[in-house]
């Protein structure tokens, strides 16, 4: 192997796209709401996008297989961005994405007011002060509001997407409506939203929401996403998005095959 | 029969419940969207119920199955609230149902700030100038805002409630972002929201919401509302909801015997 990875550190297949990524349980390893936010996100083919909040940069090296734009990836941690910076290289990615190590409050000034068309982000799900916070310091900036509150984060995608741009974010269900008043606030309007269900009969743990900068309102509720289709087995939708086209159609089959017999 | 009916008027079971209700092609028939706003909608079983918009009437007499409250019924046609009082009086609900034609943005200023503990509410679905008018007026003021915006049908219901009192509301997804604005900016907080889906793969086209007079942020997305199975059949929750639940025990044997087979 060309890369030396740290102690704690394991290199794992990234899905289905022939990509590696650099994981640590000690750190971060990421879930599958940043893989549906790489799905789901409206993104360009070409310009410029910027991913916040990008932890170990598993959006930005799924972003990479739907697009050529250029990619910024902020990280505030430093062991995070460099984990993120050699999983860029260990792909060869590195003229594609370029990591950015600092404090995402900051980026619009530091690379510019509306000079991008996308920005994905996958921030911290819970309130500062919220919850249990005897955990370690990664995980606890992972999850709580430590580096920038809801509403500095949509601050900051409203400044840095020209007008017509388009922000997505992944978030929890029970703050959607302080999602949808800070995003109004900073004149993003939200366009697409899709739940996530983890089955048909269950509530959403999950939001995916796309706002677009200065547009006017009226929003898409896309059908529901549901992960699992029994107490063992992913939805088809899920096995799609996971393992690719392929096996998503080998399994569509496998269903149609039980619908008919 | 005891009641005469005006021409056009005909006299509809309504759902499982032992109500009739009459109804009009001419001026108005209820939709699935009051149906599913009557069952949905977060009521006590004393107190004082308020709704508003409520046509032929068919909210309050659905309402009526499930509490005890008394409920006042806002109308503003003539002919719709005339229809539903003489429903109302078929149905032997006088002492419970009061029908009240007049403007709703008047009401809490008529019937009294903070005295109601839920308000219910269908409103028009679209803005005053949106769409095509050319339309009998009963339907136009059935579809459009002609009758008090969208924001000033939010204000009343925050007029009318206490505080920890219940607004409930079934709209289009589309205006979704307007909606928890205008609740917000009026101190309604929404808590517990369903999205309705024609099928299981396909966009919302119905919203239910409801709010809490004063409440923290923090809302309950619940499961998706799938209105058809397949192409032919109501799931068996609409089944459920129309026919009640001698129906919808039938109908989920059925289901299993199906999927045991």
């Amino acid at each position: 192997m060309e890369f030396d990875l740290l102690p704690s550190e394991r290199l794992d297949d990234l899905l289905s796209h022939n990509l590696r990524i650099i994981q640590s349980r000690e750190v971060f390893s990421f879930s599958m709401d940043a893989v549906l936010l790489a799905r789901f996100a409206g993104i360009p083919k070409r310009g410029r996008i910027i991913d916040l909040c990008t932890g170990n940069g598993v959006v930005p090296l799924l972003l990479s297989t739907r697009t050529s734009a250029s990619i910024d990836a902020v990280e505030i941690q430093p062991r995070l961005a460099d984990m993120a910076r050699r999983s860029v290289e260990l792909n060869g990615l590195q003229n594609r994405i370029q990591v950015v190590e600092g404090d995402l409050r900051e980026q619009a000034k530091l690379l510019g007011y509306g000079k991008y068309d996308a920005v994905t982000v996958n921030p911290p799900y819970l309130p500062p002060s919220s919850g249990d916070r005897n955990e370690n310091e990664h995980y606890a900036a992972a999850r709580h509001e430590m580096n920038g509150t809801l509403e500095e984060i949509v601050e900051q995608c409203a400044r840095l997407l020209r007008t017509g741009g388009k922000a997505t974010m992944v978030h929890r269900p029970a703050r959607l409506v302080e999602i949808i008043a800070a995003m109004t606030r900073w004149k993003l309007e939200p366009k697409r939203i899709r739940f996530v269900h983890p089955h048909a009969g269950a509530e959403a743990n999950m939001v995916l929401i796309e706002a677009m900068r200065d547009a006017k309102p009226s929003v898409r509720l896309l059908p529901p996403l549901i992960v699992y289709r029994d107490q063992q087995q992913y939805s088809e939708e899920i096995m799609e998005i996971y393992f690719g086209q392929e096996r998503g159609k080998m399994d569509a089959t496998a269903e149609e095959l039980r619908a008919d017999g």
